[in-house]
């Protein structure tokens, strides 16, 4: 057996192929994993153009892959990990699962729930951010760039 | 022709109806329509037990099914009627659509979007609540009650 290191960066880099699909798809590139005991039990990137759909982002697939995972609609022993910092759906969404918590790669900006108000999380959920944050972050920089060009 | 009045009431009985099926499904009562031109273009139910997905609120699903609709993910000329004042993930749903006006029946003292800030819907968003609040508020008032008798 290979041996493996389970780490933040390590999860990160999954969530980070996944937001690579989403740009190979013509998507805002943002991927997102739920992880329980070092297994990922729901897997997501963004499909909002595919899906004609503005709740199709990657934090909700990953989140309701999870639940179909489990058969339960809490995942009160997960983390999510994604690569963009949520918005407010999204944290919404990671606060009704009960997920105790959230690894994130760059802030973001505009939209990142934390402009909003920290209040959206429940405060026991644990948080994490700036894993793999430079390559989170240009992966969105790089695509906003190439279609400004175009 | 049946003479016909297209009011928020009208609109609201019908997310009230949508309310009631997810009741007698034992889910928590609340329900959604998205209107365009004074047509249901979505409809939706809370499903989160038999779909084990929190994302699965009657407002979520009112939106996907209106975006399925349109073929759009923007509900720009649209109203989301709801029976409960939406949640957090809810609202930023309707702010990602970009839906124009938001009329829901009575508030949520729990888990209300403007309990953590109004800011999650944008300013321009026209909000009207209050249409049928007795009835919307009875229909969860009844439901809790009825659980904890049990």
């Amino acid at each position: 057996m290979p041996i493996t290191v389970f780490s933040h960066e390590h999860f990160m880099r999954e969530a980070l192929r996944l937001a690579r699909r989403a740009e190979a798809e013509n998507e805002i590139p943002i991927g997102a994993v739920v992880v329980a005991g070092n297994q990922i039990v729901g897997k997501g990137y963004n499909q909002t153009e595919r899906l004609h759909d503005v709740t199709a982002h990657a934090e909700m697939l990953a989140l309701t892959a999870a639940s179909n995972f489990f058969g339960s609609k809490y995942l009160t022993d997960c983390t999510l990990y994604c690569t963009i910092e949520p918005c407010p759906m999204c944290a919404g969404a990671v606060a009704w699962a009960q997920i105790p918590r959230l690894v994130y790669g760059a802030p973001d900006p505009k939209k990142g729930y934390s402009l909003f108000t920290p209040n959206l999380l429940p405060r026991k959920v644990k948080v994490v951010s700036g894993i793999l944050e430079q390559e989170c972050a240009q992966l969105m920089r790089q695509f906003f760039l190439s279609r400004r060009v175009r």
